[in-house]
């Protein structure tokens, strides 16, 4: 039997609960979970935020773990073959059709309608597919990586979901060398984007966050400015990052917030002809009252949606931390590892903001 | 002595003054105009809704005249010498600095901090800088461009300043043949984004806009479909276009309205990963609130603010018109002539929207 | 018994085989073909010039037909389930992996190495996978288009795989509105590339190409002008390209010859800063020289390679022909109808262009 | 009276002459030289290679000194007045029209058939137009430059003027984070390429250059890999970068070799759907045999030639080096400095690749 953390329903406690061993089907493939994360998706998933959520449900879509069991050869982006004991991980998102209109006319895979994501929208009743268990069942067509050895998973679970969302802002962006960026947000997803901004050719990186332990860590990523939100208000924001900018704002700017009312400020702190992209409103936070013809028109500005992403964010931003992971080394963002039995603690730590990071290790007590 | 109609102070009756002739400069030109447009940025001058306009002003930004006087040799774009007697316009922005941040690092020229444009921003006390009147001067450096002589000066009148403008819009819009595009808006930019939209690729041009004449005119001009704002709600203009491409929305969607609300209704009617590209907030009618999750990041959309215009689109705008024009005949939107005493009547009935376009006339009493 | 044209082996005549009724897997579709085109590239399949050609082959790789059987609900790209009896084309590729490092990193899906192409790629040994044929069997997976109803199938066909072809490479070139576009080559991958460069902008079309029928045919789909190359040399039609565009060679390029030494006139012919587009040479027909100093690196040129479709150019240029068909007849290529058993008389008609477009009418005797 | 370094005509000895000082019209500027580089174009110059040359010139386009005298308020890009005494560099290219079509159609400036260029197109009986001098006299509108504070003169004259080529290289190139980047060269354009490259994404940068000493520097400035190009045959080079890439050879390869046969080589060793950068032609080496079926249209590859430098690029490149010089300190590439009386020395030593950068000092005896 295999033991996972299970999210019954929303707002009731998690469980614990074990399910027999799963049936791997040709292509198919077993991983024994080494790390799996606790993103604050998954506190949305238990305050019942997020729509068609097929409770009960084993959170952890961004998980590291050991290839155990394989039905037949399995291979791995670069058409090798992936050997049992060999530590991978995968794209959370299961079943893009390649198909449909988004997939095949708009080439927008993410937001192709039948895509599904392993620990969000594959419940438990179908099958072990979230990453909070011993094991997780990865079916055929799951996009596999095989973890370059220079990258330790924690490492590599210290970045999380984070990273590839932050690696698709910052693509999103298409950021000059010498620009100045400023990322807003100081969680898993901005800090990741102050990473990536400055290695895609941001020359100033600003981060508008908080709190103070987060912001220290933004600096150990090379954060050059930082802002604490708690210190300023939101004029003096802009007017700080506009003094950083010979007055004109940041050629970049890129959001991770989660909070509706940054969307504004942001686009104040952009230069006119500059690029805006918003990436951290990935829940319903309410409406922002916008100028369009102060913000958007009269500023000549680019304003970009970013949602989700895609095999070539996760593999990219692997091969980007295993050879920068020195420099920026992603596990310090990591505040505590927790059991199995401990993921609702972690929840409410993650939901209260006591740790940057919180990770689940099944092997852990 | 040369009469030109002078926008004394924001609300005041528009006077008939009379101007010695100009002295020119070397470099300089003066034109002799035949047209000179009426556009909705004159009502807001008259309003008083601009900052840091020199009244007292000739308006008229978009003319078209006879070269009457030079002084030494004057190159066209193609480095061809403009003669005496020929029919020219010229673009209406002027001393761009070349030399500014904006100009030379972010290539942004529509946002130099230095440009001045003839008839809004250059008063009347320094000189004869506004189409409303029998002669312009035009400045050394300013960039002229003959009308092919395929192109009417009249029908090149009713497109306008709309025409530039609408042609930037599209070209930031970057359609993809097969496109469907909805333009919201039918007054002279959102037809001249009808127009532009479909010689550049749109399959289906859908208007959303208003009154009814206007939107006959928009048929004329080959929109597919028309939404008459008076007769649906909102929701059902939504709707109607969801219902006109598979429940998608529109690949690209071009607001020209200068309303701030139409900003979040054009977002909804654009598509997942579709281009949202905001034109038509030329002055400041207030605020509009969004809701980021659902409009910007769950749909992956790109909104691009869009200001100003600059040569390649006035010179690429005639180019087009003097090959499409009889397919488009964008003189049939202009209403109706109005001499120099007759400038405020222009100016209320396009206030009232009792005219699609108005021209002034020097030569018609 | 299915009644088929079969390749046998390079240079061998054309054959009419017997084949059993395909036995058809859960998503699969037989399809009763009403045409299938004879391109250049059948001609390059009979003289063995491809590599990895599994002979026998059952040549055709565009057609269109009526849907005779499936097993199952078979959907198209809208999700629309498709029915039998309806008018159906499909995307020659089958088998774009959607898991390889070009499909998910590079996201440059005609690159993919485990992509087949029906009637190119996939023999008859294999099965009834070729367009010369009564019947096609559309393997699970084939992305298919319902044509619209205001689509002719003999329109269709009478585009063929140059449509997409010429999509593709349209495309690729960017064209801004207003551009000139010379397109080399009179075959029909540039008749379509003269009537995709109008619609996506193009306001002088300059085709280079020949003999004397071909070109009025490209006068007909609307190209301006037309240079013989029979009557000029190259140097000539630099210089009528040069003299059509105020002396600075046209903005945008499109080669669509099949002849290495177009490319160095090709590039010549374009603009400084202008672009490129490298669409014809899909075989190998030898070296050109060039040089690098004069035409690339001096012009400041964009040269863009472009190889093969995927599906967005084939439901797109459907959709674009669909609406604009009366204006682009494009079954006014289509020189002659053959039969099965005159499959080989057509391969010959093509190789000495004879034809400009030759049709396989599996009905027709 | 100023002393300057003079290119009498072609082959012929280089000579001291004085000049009288210069006359300072309103705008101008005087600059007492600190440094100018001698750079394989002034090999070119002296070897007769380049049309349209004024002899006699005053060679040195790429320079840095100090504001001596100034007539009137000259302002730098960011709109702050040049004080006398301040540490300034400048575009050499001065007069780009900002009115041609290539200036305001195409938006192509570096193809502005009116830009001149000091040192270069800018002869020595007009003025004191050159660096290899005492003092250099600006014309008015030149573009100035601040040094910040950070850069000292002689790193920022070591990267000359191979800067803001390599830098306009790998803008064009539009590198994305976690691309493998092959430079072709390592002169000073590849070894700039090398550092820009690596900091606007690069995650592995391979140099296919020589000499050994060269491949050095490569490696001080962070290249991963060097490949001598006097060890291994072109085969061998491009098997070399294969085995770097999983067999698919480089996202983006740079161009900055000078000789017309690595063109060919670059093709070969870019991936499909790959990016190849053309940035070294900019003399005439002659032709070279290109298979356009296998390097341009099967390989769908982008080929971009890249002419000249516009402002941002000079700009943005002295923000990047003022900020990253500790890590990449370019002058370690100059390998000596020459007064004045020897700078014939000093180009023959370019010439024969004696060293990697000569640096002419007129304060050095």
């Amino acid at each position: 039997m295999v033991k996972a953390a299970v999210m019954v329903a929303p707002h009731q406690s998690i469980e614990i609960r074990e399910y027999p061993e799963p049936e791997v089907e040709p292509g198919g493939v077993v991983l024994r979970i080494l790390y799996s994360e606790v993103c604050g998706t998954d506190v949305h998933l238990w305050r019942g935020r997020l729509a068609g959520v097929p409770y009960p449900l084993i959170p952890g879509h961004v998980s590291v773990g050991v290839v155990e069991e394989m039905n037949g050869t399995v291979m791995d982006v670069e058409g090798q073959p992936v050997r049992s004991g060999e530590i991978v991980t995968f794209l959370d998102v299961w079943g893009s059709c390649g198909s449909c209109w988004y997939c095949q006319v708009a080439q927008a895979s993410t937001r192709c309608p039948n895509r599904r994501v392993y620990g969000i929208t594959m419940g438990a009743e179908e099958g072990l597919f979230g990453g909070w268990s011993e094991k997780i069942y990865l079916r055929p067509n799951t996009h596999l990586i095989r973890l370059p050895c220079q990258l330790d998973p924690l490492r590599f679970i210290g970045g999380g979901c984070g990273m590839p969302t932050a690696f698709h802002a910052v693509e999103r962006a298409q950021i000059r060398l010498g620009d100045t960026v400023v990322v807003q947000g100081s969680g898993p997803v901005g800090l990741a984007a102050i990473v990536f901004a400055r290695l895609a050719g941001a020359l100033t990186v600003i981060n508008v966050g908080g709190p103070a332990h987060r912001l220290r860590m933004a600096r150990a990523l090379e954060a050059d400015i930082t802002i604490d939100i708690a210190e300023r208000l939101p004029d003096e924001r802009t007017e700080a990052v506009r003094a950083a900018t010979a007055g004109r704002g940041a050629d970049v700017t890129i959001e991770a917030t989660g909070q509706s009312h940054a969307v504004a400020e942001g686009m104040a702190m952009t230069r006119d002809a500059g690029t805006y992209v918003v990436a951290g409103q990935y829940t319903d936070s309410g409406e922002v009252p916008i100028n369009p013809h102060q913000l958007l028109n009269r500023k000549h500005l680019n304003v970009l949606g970013t949602w989700g992403t895609d095999f070539s964010h996760v593999y990219r931003s692997i091969q980007v931390l295993a050879r920068y992971g020195q420099r920026f080394p992603l596990e310090q963002e990591i505040s505590r590892h927790y059991g199995l039995p401990e993921a609702e603690t972690a929840l409410r730590d993650v939901e209260e903001q006591r740790v940057v990071k919180a990770v689940i290790d099944p092997r852990y007590y």
